[in-house]
């Protein structure tokens, strides 16, 4: 359908639009939708109000859908030929420390980076309003270079994605029919370098809970109590201590259940990949891969599973000193999830190490935020061959399939619930800092990132 | 010089202007001197200025002296006699967690407890404002029932005791002169119980130490980077959880040197004493000592060293998820030291036991709040004899001589540094809340505490 005259002229588009592109991603980065916050409600609800007014511009068929949590804004075309559902989400990490971004979070610009590359600079322009906006302004170009897309796109943006997607399995279940595609697209994935595109391929999945232990029913004075009274802050790093061994091997009973090693063959190609302790962790200060003693670094980010205390709080951590014993201490625990592993499982083996652990006088509470198994895309699907060519059309450079450490819960739910499966392509790059001050996005993921899905469409469609 | 119809003058006195008593340490309570928080220096300012003014009133010759911290306030009376250093603080400590105040912390209050008792409510209304005025009240009623004060007094109030009082030392050593006396009083501390008076003859020393651990240089995403990234959080429960064996001794090399074991005689005497889990740990809801396992619960908080942990901050801790690896994380540490232990050693060896378990990528910075050795009083001083004797004759029941576990670094100070033995005489209870949220001070302490110093000058004069 979609001719290679066509598909040119909407690329031709793309780069003439280019700047107005950029201050529509602006004005988007703008908006404080920070939804692990309550306080922050307000703002997802004008992010997805935004969103829709921009997807009705572009003449999709536009709904702000309630869910319990935050709205999820819906967008559909009609027509001819295939159909793709595209997934992002336009709510944002917390922007904490504040004091160490070099400017206001929610206040976009464009810097020049140290090596030369400009970037867009905000919390959310990568993740994932600027790989959102992509897909958005690659249907844009369609529309205005051609007057229509080349397939039919319905478009889900949803606003819960940094505080574990909690509302939209529901969602998905009850709209089913509206929700109906031949293969799901997600913009929320990395390139394999600066200069290499990648499909990613598989996704760790990711259990997060919450502890709170409890000992003494008011805090106490160390120097009246100290030595006898119970301490939640000594028996949470005690269990939290414990929970890896000095190989750096989860110590949970039945943790690795269900983790397969590597095929021969996939072992061989990422030892030959340069992928390195200087490559991926002297950018961020660090020199030792920290995790399984005995796994290479690239496993030890995508094919194993692992633990990481995400936080931690308990008595008095203001300025000075204070001779407390605190009531409570807690601490926030995320676990990523490889194969086979079991969430549920894991779950109730984390909770149960911690139960054994308590001492007398103690209680623990749990609070679950995440529960998501880990998936893997079946490597012979159709879809996955057009995209890769068409991607490697766009950047010059053979596009590769990866495996992804990152979690995104709802492929799982767009295998399960709608029976699809998800093209994981994104055009993020390592030192986008996401989840960090001073996030960014590179223009060129930007800009080739929309000219890349311009051709994807086209290729999907044909 | 203060024969029984005088002293009679004074207690009538003391209990006659009772209300008025009340209301002036109301007004002090008022005050925020919180000291270990900056932002209220001005209002520790304000504190001394109120401090010198009243005993200005009260016929004292005073000053506010400068430190390179908060202020030191100084009265002097002259005259015949002996001559006693009372000492007290009018510092307070921060009143965070702020929501679990029944009512704010500075705006004291009466109220009636459970059980009948009436008490002061309010932010130092113990720890030590209400114990502090007990000793001013009853200057206060001597001058006013007979003209003069039976001995010569030196009062200093400081406003650094609950950060440690660091600039104290040298402003003793700087001001020998003016502090020379025969003995010290300090109103700090407890009571045996509600009914029975007590004099501390001995005080745990205290380490106070913050540590904090880096990892990478900036915070990292637990997708992209889990399993390969040093996790600061990680690596300080572990070191922390390290501290105590299953037995609850602290296990870093050299932290039991100098610390003796109690006399044969003692130990049966404390065995005797009905010091017990029911009694001293279910009021605040718990029911196992957590120290030493071999030792008696009275010996593991008064007579051994303990560890404990005060606070600990790492990664996200607000509400809801977020899948972080921070760069940083930090705890405050405080050891309480006794008999011989020396505080400049173990200080060393806790920092030598953190960085010895620091993997790579990861450094440790330390900041020192408290370094403070235990103390003992000589239990042959004739000045104990005839103070336990006044608290005897006011409570109508035989004062014990006790250890406490707390720690009150001056008294170190004044024995280095102005040869002084220390009298520690307080009025406190157990249930005070002191350092917690709703910090009382029973009215009958704080009435009977006056009057319980007004004997004592009586008998420290003759």
């Amino acid at each position: 359908m979609a001719d290679q005259t066509a598909l040119q002229a909407v690329l031709d588009r793309i780069d003439a639009d280019f700047d107005a592109s950029l201050e529509r991603l602006f004005a988007l980065l703008r908006i404080k939708s920070i939804s692990a916050d309550p306080a922050y409600a307000g703002e997802c609800r004008t992010a997805a109000e935004h969103l829709a007014r921009d997807l009705a511009g572009v003449g999709f068929d536009t709904q702000i859908r309630p869910t319990e949590g935050h709205p999820v804004v819906l967008g559909k075309t009609t027509g001819q030929g295939p159909r793709v559902l595209f997934y992002g989400h336009y709510d944002v990490q917390p922007v904490d420390p504040l004091d160490l971004w070099q400017r206001p979070p929610f206040d976009p610009a464009l810097v020049t980076l140290p090596d030369g590359r400009d970037a867009i600079v905000a919390r959310g322009a990568a993740d994932d309003k600027g790989q959102a906006m992509t897909f958005i302004e690659a249907c844009r170009a369609w529309k205005a270079a051609t007057g229509s897309l080349p397939l039919q796109v319905t478009i889900l943006i949803e606003g819960e994605e940094e505080v574990g997607s909690k509302h939209l399995g529901s969602f998905l279940a009850a709209n089913r029919n509206d929700l109906a595609a031949d293969v799901a697209l997600v913009c929320d994935t990395n390139m394999w370098d600066a200069g290499t595109p990648a499909i990613t391929t598989s996704l760790r999945g990711l259990v997060y809970e919450e502890v709170r232990v409890t000992a003494s029913d008011r805090d106490l004075h160390s120097g009246l109590y100290g030595g006898a009274a119970q301490n939640p802050i000594r028996v949470l790093t005690r269990i939290l201590g414990a929970i890896h061994d000095a190989q750096g091997r989860v110590t949970i009973p039945g943790f690795y259940d269900g983790v397969q090693e590597l095929p021969d063959e996939v072992r061989r190609q990422w030892a030959a990949l340069r992928f390195t302790p200087e490559t991926f962790l002297k950018p961020v200060g660090l020199s030792q891969p920290a995790g399984e003693a005995d796994r290479m670094l690239i496993e030890q980010v995508s094919s194993r599973p692992t633990c990481d205390i995400n936080g931690i709080v308990g008595g008095y951590t203001g300025e000075g000193s204070k001779t407390v014993i605190p009531s409570q201490a807690s601490a926030k625990i995320s676990f990523r999830l490889v194969g086979a592993q079991d969430p549920e499982a894991i779950r109730e083996a984390f909770r149960a190490f911690v139960r054994a652990r308590l001492p007398a006088d103690c209680t623990a509470e749990f609070l679950s935020h995440t529960n998501a198994p880990a998936i893997a895309l079946d490597w012979t699907m159709p879809q996955l061959r057009t995209t890769q060519a068409a991607l490697t059309a766009e950047w010059g450079r053979e596009a590769v399939l990866i495996g992804s450490g990152a979690s995104i819960p709802i492929v799982a739910d767009f295998r399960r619930t709608l029976g699809l499966d998800t093209l994981l392509v994104g055009f993020g790059l390592d030192d986008d800092r996401v989840h960090s001050p001073n996030e960014k996005y590179d223009v060129t993921s930007f800009r080739k990132g929309t000219r890349s899905w311009a051709r994807i469409l086209a290729a999907l469609a044909s």
